[in-house]
């Protein structure tokens, strides 16, 4: 069985990722690698410990990562607009219990346990790995920077973020994920890796309702409560600031299921980079030096088959949260 | 036979498109409508009569159409980096003689010849009628506030211009065409009129060097002379501004090439709408607003067969010029 990996900056919907992976008996989690991004990053291994825990996996281990982008000497705080869309404490001010468990090493800036342990996994699992990265890429980019021969032979890498014919969620051009660290997701994007980019492109096209998690709450379950709290925050930002994909966007979840399956796409294959100066900073394209290159590094998702990607999202919560 | 409009702002590339589309057996070419764009609408129509002239076709009738975008007061004279690029007279400072033949209609306020003749060829033809736009979409737009339902009728719409997947060559968003007049093309591409976008995505693929044309001055006929100086010229442009491409884009070709044989390329369906403000003022991207509309009316190209439309283009341009 193939071996997974999620990078987790962990949200709300990161959350909801997390519950799908835990939920798919075609890939066994072997451990989270975590990240700034929606939340500062020890928020974000807490986050990941919590909710493993309410979901029945407490022991898989969590791995502090880049808590800052590559050029920053200061660790990332996220903006006020992004508490407004995932809640102060990441998870859309759901309570729920601290894990037992501690996240796996410090973060400074001599040392970065996430990467530390997604290029001895790479080495121990290679081909049979799948990594998921659902956050700023700084963890992948610090990983290829270091030991690109292991990061090369990973079996697929799945990456939420960016996008290439749909405008960008916090600016014009820029997804959220690429903007906050560009030279990461430039690293990345060039460095030859071949990768699947789940965007904004087929993120925004698989939307879930309130009246999707209406049954969450009825289970009576400790978990289907708090998720359905979490969702329910979620889905109020998404009201306020894109009312017209009626409920929120699948982002985190969708990149899971594509690596589970990635038959629930359709993608164009090209070579990307991203723009890092003025008003475009942020914004990922086709590199325009590469597009007779028959040799293409990434796979961008443009077309999504939304409702089974539905349909196997609402079953494995369904069946994760009881 | 269907039936084609060719829309040209005649330029090099306008007039590689021209000759591909008399050397097309499957279709008849059955007038030209001009616009502003590469140079000024008058000097289009002049250099569209003077190549129909040239290539042996002077009774294809030619209409005068938008001499500015649509929200501007005064005419429209192309910058100087236009004139680098196509030459001060359009055509690559070649020197063809001048028609005997004059264009239909005067561009003024109160009329524009190419929109009359459009409303009513899509009249006549209807579905067997194929538009083809190599410029600014101004009279397109023109079109479809008059007279939408005949416009709706048109058989095939192909539009060359735009960038969805890569960067613009006017700005990092830009493509030449959409942001010659971006609220023109917006308003095409909002109307619901199907059409073929063929974009700087599929057009930077096709590339003509200096050695695919040394055979057209050989030739030894006034047209092949005339074209390879044309052509050099456009080369000579690209030189400077893209030598990573290795010779010219074959952008208005292409979009001709596309409408005689759509399976050429390979195409995204969407909704498309233009930027108007700021920093991406003329790029195009799908409207966030309709990403699930089942409804798509754009065919964006994205993966081209370069060497299928290469040679293509070659043995065309090779029976033409002789």
């Amino acid at each position: 069985m193939k071996k997974l990996i999620l990078d987790l900056d962990m949200g709300v919907d990161d959350a909801m990722a997390l519950a799908y992976a835990i939920a798919s008996p075609e890939v066994e989690l072997v451990g989270i690698t975590t990240c700034f991004g929606n939340v500062r990053v020890e928020q974000s291994a807490h986050n990941c410990l919590a909710v493993l825990d309410l979901l029945g996996r407490p022991e898989v281990p969590v791995y502090l990562g880049a808590d800052r982008p590559l050029q920053a000497t200061e660790p990332y705080t996220p903006p006020a607009s992004t508490a407004l869309i995932h809640g102060k404490n990441g998870i859309g001010g759901a309570s729920v219990p601290a894990s037992p468990y501690e996240p796996v090493g410090a973060t400074s800036a001599d040392g970065n346990a996430a990467v530390d342990y997604l290029i001895d996994a790479a080495r121990t699992y290679g081909s049979d790995l799948v990594y998921v990265a659902t956050g700023p890429l700084s963890n992948l980019a610090l990983a290829l920077e270091r030991d690109a021969a292991a990061m090369m032979s990973i079996g697929r890498v799945v990456v939420m973020g960016g996008a290439l014919t749909v405008p960008g969620n916090v600016s014009a051009g820029a997804e959220a994920n690429m903007a906050s660290d560009p030279e990461a997701a430039d690293a990345v994007l060039r460095s030859g890796r071949k990768l699947t980019m789940v965007g904004l492109d087929v993120t925004h096209r698989v939307v879930l309702t309130r009246r999707d998690i209406a049954g969450w709450t009825g289970s009576g379950t400790m978990a289907g409560c708090a998720f359905a709290s979490m969702v329910e925050h979620y889905i109020g930002s998404y009201e306020m600031n894109a009312p017209y994909l009626g409920g929120c966007a699948l982002h985190d979840p969708l990149a899971v299921a594509v690596a589970v399956d990635p038959t629930l796409v359709g993608a164009l294959g090209c070579n990307l980079r991203v723009d890092l100066l003025g008003e475009y900073r942020g914004r990922t394209i086709c590199d325009e030096r590469r597009l007779s290159d028959p040799d293409k590094s990434a796979l961008v998702a443009l077309t999504v088959d939304a409702p089974r990607f539905l349909s196997e999202f609402k079953a494995r919560m369904a069946r994760i949260l009881g």
